[in-house]
Formats: structure tokens, C-alpha cells, sequence
């Protein structure tokens, strides 16, 4: 946590680049503090504010994005910047020079922003979040609507200030704020091949000769027991308690509100046991991520953070889909799961579990999806987003072009839009551009789930026995301790041999769901 | 909450006032916004921040006390209250003219303390209270002993600054804190004939021919059905619960943490239910005042906020002693607790259950005490704290002084310093002449329940109701409304027509404790 012991990596540099990388790393730590803190706000607004406290919360948010923005924007912090660029031992170096590079871009990304706008957007959006949650939940998208029209105002506004790349389009630069260096196009071309090969798939198992196992469906959980359970698989994979917590909320998260403080939640509903298990498992893989990177002495900092939404995707979804969702998993899971449930479970088998988990349904709520037609779900919004930031679909007309997308791919008959375009939180926080990164972030779990099973060829037998401690230090190894010295191709190309893929997903999907539903 | 619209008492300032004025009115705005976003750190580290957390939630809050000081004592702010007091409209107003007396008492007391001792104090308590707690858990006086000479020493340099008052004592700089305006010789001419009308009292209960039921104590309830039946006494009195939550600290408090955010905690064992009542009665009347306030508008300005600590203090006593320790009470409670506890209070009676809360047993922990023995305990530490300051007596003689006193006043021989002068986390923290508003605020809920009773004759009927609307909206009208316009001695004698008196607290243990004890 001492920011001002100089890295093994900045020795070589002048004495002077050395007081202004320290200086520097100061700053953005002092940032991150205020940052936090906002984190915080938010979290608790999302978990535990009463129902009254929304407009005040707005304003505590605005203020302190505000003062976090001052410090990331601080001219001085420029100037330091600039002279550490010119000393060739630091800029050559593979850590700090690849800290150096991120702390340039996130300087110029935030100082490109006049800080009016970045209270606006604040404000907007925390408003906004408080009017979409009350329109879906009377299904009214009339309620949301002049809230999401002014958040993509200002979203375009945010793009124009940040600037479309010149080989790009304008919400390149949306896209960037979550995927460092990614472009739409090449989200295009991941998708495109994708979408080819998932339609005809997810036909045939429309029209598979066999149907996995319903039983899960009658099981009835009772709440407190899956909360237990929830918190004894968290603690079994290797969640850190003492760095963390696990709550509920509406829509599942993990926030850092500090380098020792990774926060999770999750839902709960007695009929959907296993749902809330995955879904744990899911944030749970986003914590270990959090809670595995080199934080201790660099939190603040670029090469202290997380690589990119799609890599912080690819671990939730390894836990959640390589590992939550085989037959491994409910074999150990099962019997461990007896002292919290008692016989609620009895009538369920391993096998059972395993089927019940992985059936490929069409379904209106993309966090509901399956791991097939989820990335349908996807397309379509990226599809919808990169629209209205082209201008070429207006806000009101958002319900009408949702219904008529999941008809098309999903066949799916929208009935109202709290299944359609009110489901997802997203756009309410002002995260347009986020959406793509859930699906590089399944293609990249699929990838390294691959290559970690080449490293380590009983993983499934490990799994089974509840020994997740190998998986966890090969991600750690292999992702979580590079923290965002890679951006995520390269991340990628090391960790697994190979640039980023829709293959192992697709070799991942036939793999576990052929023989479920019988496919030759 | 728009400062920018002139208070009808500022309409007659010349234009340039009334500049100055909303610009007073803004920056105490933004202060309070950063202040309360520190008031969430807090809460969240005492009721749900893991365990890790710890050192840089410590950074997080040093953060945010640094950037609220600095807008509390931006000159800026120092000239405009400089000009606004030039202003005879505005300083003769009832309303704006205090609400401008308590701003300028505020910027005073905040500039008068140069930063050194502004940093001094809070590096020193925070290591303090770490001290303090290992002291306690160990019942080891010396580990505190040199923390808490520093903090004295400290105090003593803090009370020179803000200065003793031309007719008190360096003290009174002090007390002056939590309790405006209040100096150490009123409090002495308030405690001396309490303590000399309590010894007796408290003798002859002791030797009384009649004792408590103590059915009570049979009594194990479990805990989900506490906080059910907590929760639904904290609605049924009046805690609005849009705008707080009740959840569980080791240490029960109130905070505030935005105008419509008033949470408070409470602490639950199986075997005393009605402890747990009474603390979030206690709490509840806390709130219920913050809840009350006239924030609406005047967020942040003196005039939107409490009288004093022992202003507040009586709001808690009021509900937790005038109340919740009633027969009227229990009559109602019982009864209505039955959807909770099911069978579980069935062997308790209304009166059984009056009675076991209202057993006067000295005690050494001042938190566990009853009505009358507590005042022993406040007066000791007023004593005490007054001889540090005075410099009569020296930290090390601390334990020796007390135990003495604990042997004179309540006939207890302390068998260590945890069950003795470790009880209490308030020096720890620096809060030295915090103590005497807590009887302050007893003797002041006493004259104020008397006050309200001939207002509301049939008060007691309303209570055994559970109608306790009319009850809370005379302490609005009479105590809430008013924020910081009167200095508690005032709206003492406005709200009651005397001036704060021990009679009320004697008349009010008597007739409740004559009939239990069967005095004559």
C-alpha cells in the first residue's frame, strides 16, 4: 500500500521521472479513495437505502464524481504524465510501461470530458435508475423513457467528447470505456460467425430426440437454507469472506468499495434453487477476480485493475458455466448440499441437476438464458445500442424494435416490456456499450476453461471432489495477477495459445448439451 | 432543497445579503453532503464492512473529514457570514438571525483549531480507539493510559483554542460541543441537588418492603421474531421507515446519512427481548427527531438540525423511559407482540413485564443501568473529566478515582477496569464533555413528557391504544420543528414554561418505582 516505494521496474529511470511516477501513483490512489467511496454510495443505494433517500443519494454520487473527476483531470497529474513518457527505462519496461500507456489513456479519456458533463451524467443516472426500477416494475416503459432519452444524449455526448476512432464509428468509444482498444467491428466479426453456427444449433435442439431431466423443477428450497448454501459453495471455491460479503439485490453484482473489500449479491426464489447457486457462482468468479489482483501495493492504478469487462466476464462465467453447470460440479454439490437443506433435495440426482441446469429454452430474460441462445440476447442489444447512438432509432421506438428482434430470433411474443426492454439495469446507469462484453467474456471463459484443462487434466476430477483451489491459482496465474498489463487479446493469446475464438464455445455447448438431448 | 430561494426572514436583507446568504446556505449544503457521505463509511464499517476492510475504510473517511473541513472553513464563507451580519433584517429575523448566530458559532469553532491539532486529534483517537479496545478486552488500564494522556493533552489545547467562556472554565470550551452554549456551573447546579434528592431514592428503594416481579427473566424469545416485533413497534410509534432501516451493531446508534436517510441499529440476545425493545425505542426516538427536523429546505444549516446532544437525548429517553417503560406500554405491546412471539411471551403479564423493566439495581456499566442509579454514572465521569481538564487529576490516578467513587456512590467494588473506567469508548474517541448530556437529556424528557401530559390528558389512554400519533406530533410541533433556533435551555422553558429542572425525573421515578417497590 506504500505508494511511495518505487516499483523494481521504474529503478532505471531518472531520479526526477521517478518523484513523478510516485507522485502519479499518489494521485490515482488518493482518486480511487473518492472513487471507492461513490462505489459505496452506489452499492448501498442498490442493496440497503430506503425508498426515500434517492434524490439526496444523486447528489452525494454527483459530488463525488465530481471530485474524483478533479483529481483524474488534475493538469498537474498531465504534466507528470508527460515527463514520465520521456524516460525511455520506464516507458521500455513491460509492467509500468503497459501502467504507463493505461494511466495516459485514462487520463485522456476522463480529461476529454468538461466535468459538467460528468455530474450530468452522474445525476442523470441516478435518477434514472431509481424511475426505471419503479416502470418495470409497473411493466410502463412511458415512466423510463424521458430518463433514457436524456442518458443517451448524454452518451453520445460522452462518445463526441471521447472521439470514434479513425477506423471506427461513434460508439467505438463507448465500447472502449469498457473494452479497452475493442471495436464494433471487431465485435461484428465475432458475433456474425457466431450468430451462424448458434441458430442452426439451437434448432436442432429444438428438435432433439431427447429432453433432459424436469426433476429439478419440483424441487421447493427453502430461502435461508440456499442462503447457506449460497455462502458455503462461495466459501468452498475460494471467496474470501474476510475481504467480502454476500447480499441480495434485485439485479446480482460485485463491487469493490476497496482493494480488501469485493462485495457480491444475489437473488433468491425457493422454486429456483440452483439458479441463485450459479448466479453466486457467477459473482463469485467476478470477486476472486477482484480480490486476486495485485492490489496491494498498486490499487488505483491501471496494473492494480482488472483487464477489461469481457476478461471480468470470462472469470464469472467460468465459475458459473465451466465449473456450476458439469456434472462434476453437482456431484460434489449434491451430497454437500444435504446438512443445509435437509431432504428438500432428496428427489434430486446429480445427473438430474446437471440436465436441469442446461436446458436450452428461449427465454425473455437474458440473465434467465440459457448458455445458447444467451448471446441472442446480446446481438440484439448491441444491435439496438449501436443504433440509437447512430441516430438511426429513436428512443420511443425501443419497445417496438425489441419485440420484433426476439420474435425474429428467439420467436419469443414480448407480452410486456418488463420482459422486454425494461429487464436490464444497464442503460438506467448510463453503461451503454457494455453489453458485447458478456459474450467475449463467455467466448473467453470457453478458451481458458480449455487451456486449463490442458494444464491441469484432472480438473473435472477435481471439481468432484470439491478441490477448486488448482483452478482458482490457474486463473489467478494466468489472469487475475496480470492485472491490466494485457489488454484482453493478448491476454488471451498468452493464457490459452490462440486469439480469441467463438470455437471453444461452440465445442463447449455440443460437448455438454449433446448427449443431454440426445444429438448424434 | 432549493437554497437558492430566499427564507421568508431574508426577504427584507438588502440584495447583497441576500447573496451572501444563499451562498452560505449552498456551501453548508455541500458540506453536509460530503459530511454524510462520511456518515455512511461509518455506518457501513459498524454494521456490515468485512473484516479486511478496515485500514482503508480509514483512508476513505480521513478523506472525506478533510474535504468537508475544508469547505467549513473556506474564508470565502468566513467573508460572506461577515457581511450577512452587517444586515439588520437578517440578524433581527427569529428564524434566520439564529440560524446566522449558530453558522457563525460553527465557522468559529471550526477555525479557531489550527489543522496540526485538527490531524493530531483524529491520528491520535483513531489509534486510541484501537488501544482502548485491546485495553478493554484485556482489562489492561496501562495500554491505554498513554493514549488517553495524549488525548487530554490534546483536549486541554482544543479548549484552548476555541477559549473558555468570560465567566466558566476550560471545560465549558468543551462542553460547549455537544451541548451549545452550556457551561460546567450550570450542570454542577443541576447535578448537585439530583444527586442529593437520588441517594436517598435509591436507598430506600433498596431497602424497600416490596420487590419487582422478575417473570421477565424466564423469558427466551427468538431473535427473527425480536426484530419482527422491533420492527413493528418502531412503525407502530411513528419511525418512518422510507426514509430509515433498523438492522444490528454491537454498539446501538442513530445515524443520519441524508435528509430522508435516518438508520438506526439496535442489538438482540434471546434472553432479554425487552432490552432489544427498549434500545430501539431508544433509537427510534432519535430518529424520530433527525426524521423531524425541518430539513426539507434547510439541509445542512444549523436551523435544519438537532438543539443539542441533550436535545436529542431527550427525544430517545422520552420514548425509551416515558413509553416504553410504562404500564401503558406493555398493556398495549404484550398483546400485540403475541403475532410474533407466538407463545413465547405467554407466562408475561403487562404488569410482570412493567415491573422487570423497571428494577433499580446499581450496576457497573453505565449502559445497563436503570433510571436512577445511571445519573451515579454520568455525574462520576463529569467529575472526573472535569478534574483531568482542571488539571487535578492525572490520567494514571484514572482507575483508582473511579473505583472509589463507584464504592461511594453505588456501594459496587469494581473488580476490574473493563466492568469500570474501560466501560466507555467516549475518550477514546476524544469526546471529552459529552457525558453530561446525557442526563441533560433525561431530566429534559421528564419536563417535557409532564408538559405533554397536560396537553394531552389522556396520553397514557392513547399509549395502551398503541395511538401514538398525537403523541409524536406534540414533540414534532414543541421540540422537532424548531431544528437549532433555540439553545436547548430555551426551548426548554418554551416547550414546558420552566426552566430545565431535576423535579420532573424525581416526580417521575417516584410515582413509577413507588408503587413497584412499594414505597410509602
Amino acid at each position: 500500500m506504500d505508494t511511495a516505494t518505487t516499483p523494481q521496474g521504474a529503478m532505471g529511470a531518472t531520479a526526477e521521472a521517478q518523484t513523478a511516477y510516485a507522485e502519479i501513483r499518489k494521485s490515482l490512489r488518493d482518486a480511487s479513495i473518492l472513487s471507492t467511496v461513490g462505489t459505496l454510495l452506489s452499492w448501498d443505494q442498490e442493496v440497503l437505502m430506503p425508498a426515500d433517500a434517492g434524490a439526496f443519494r444523486a447528489e452525494q454520487l454527483a459530488a463525488m464524481s465530481k471530485l474524483s473527476h478533479q483529481r483524474r483531470t488534475d493538469p498537474r497529474l498531465g504534466e507528470r504524465i508527460a515527463l514520465c513518457e520521456t524516460d525511455s527505462a520506464l516507458t521500455s519496461d513491460a509492467q509500468e510501461g503497459a501502467n504507463l500507456r493505461e494511466i495516459r489513456r485514462e487520463f485522456d479519456r476522463a480529461t476529454k470530458l468538461p466535468s459538467d458533463l460528468v455530474v450530468a451524467l452522474a445525476q442523470t443516472s441516478s435518477l434514472a435508475m431509481e424511475a426505471w426500477k419503479e416502470a418495470r416494475a409497473r411493466s410502463d416503459f412511458a415512466l423510463f423513457e424521458p430518463h433514457l432519452t436524456r442518458i443517451i444524449e448524454l452518451s453520445k455526448e460522452q462518445a463526441h467528447c471521447w472521439g470514434a476512432p479513425e477506423d471506427g464509428e461513434l460508439y467505438d468509444a463507448l465500447l472502449d470505456e469498457y473494452e479497452p482498444g475493442a471495436r464494433c467491428a471487431d465485435v461484428e466479426r465475432m458475433f456474425t460467425p457466431l450468430r451462424e453456427r448458434l441458430a442452426p444449433f439451437i434448432s436442432e435442439v429444438a428438435s432433439a430426440p431427447r429432453s433432459p431431466s424436469e426433476a429439478i423443477d419440483k424441487i421447493r428450497a427453502p430461502i435461508d437454507a440456499q442462503k447457506a448454501f449460497c455462502h458455503f459453495i462461495s466459501e468452498a471455491v475460494g471467496y474470501d469472506f474476510s475481504a467480502g460479503r454476500l447480499d441480495v439485490s434485485t439485479h446480482p453484482f460485485t463491487e469493490s468499495m476497496g482493494p480488501r473489500d469485493v462485495r457480491i449479491t444475489t437473488r433468491y426464489s425457493e422454486a429456483h434453487f440452483a439458479d441463485a447457486s450459479l448466479t453466486t457462482l457467477h459473482e463469485v468468479g467476478h470477486a476472486m477476480y477482484e480480490q486476486g489482483l495485485p492490489t496491494q501495493d498498486r490499487f488505483g492504478e491501471p496494473i492494480g485493475t482488472y483487464a477489461s469487462l469481457g476478461a471480468h466476464e470470462s472469470q464469472s462465467r467460468l465459475w458459473e458455466n465451466q465449473i456450476g453447470r458439469s456434472l462434476a460440479f453437482w456431484t460434489w454439490a449434491l451430497p454437500a448440499s444435504r446438512k443445509f437443506f435437509g431432504g428438500a433435495l432428496a428427489g434430486l440426482s446429480p445427473q438430474q441437476a446437471f440436465e436441469g441446469v442446461n436446458r436450452v429454452r428461449p427465454h425473455f430474460i437474458r440473465v434467465e438464458s440459457d448458455e445458447a441462445t444467451y448471446h441472442l440476447h446480446i446481438m440484439l442489444r448491441f444491435d439496438l445500442e449501436r443504433a440509437l447512438i447512430r441516430g438511426e432509432l429513436n428512443v420511443a421506438d425501443i419497445p417496438g424494435a425489441w419485440n420484433e428482434r426476439m420474435k425474429r430470433d428467439l420467436g419469443l411474443v414480448v407480452p410486456d416490456d418488463r420482459l422486454g426492454c425494461l429487464q436490464d439495469i444497464h442503460w438506467s446507469m448510463g453503461a451503454v456499450g457494455y453489453f458485447p462484453t458478456y459474450t467475449i467474456g463467455s467466448l473467453l471463459a470457453c478458451q481458458l476453461w480449455e487451456a486449463l484443462v490442458r494444464d491441469i487434466p484432472d480438473a473435472r476430477t477435481l471439481v468432484e471432489k470439491g478441490e477448486f483451489a488448482p483452478l482458482l491459482a490457474w486463473t489467478r496465474t494466468n489472469v487475475h495477477t496480470h492485472g491490466r498489463r494485457y489488454r484482453t487479446d493478448e491476454l488471451c493469446e498468452r493464457a490459452t495459445g490462440a486469439p480469441l475464438s467463438h470455437e471453444p464455445l461452440m465445442r463447449h455447448l455440443r460437448s455438454k448439451l449433446g448427449p443431454i438431448y440426445g444429438l448424434s
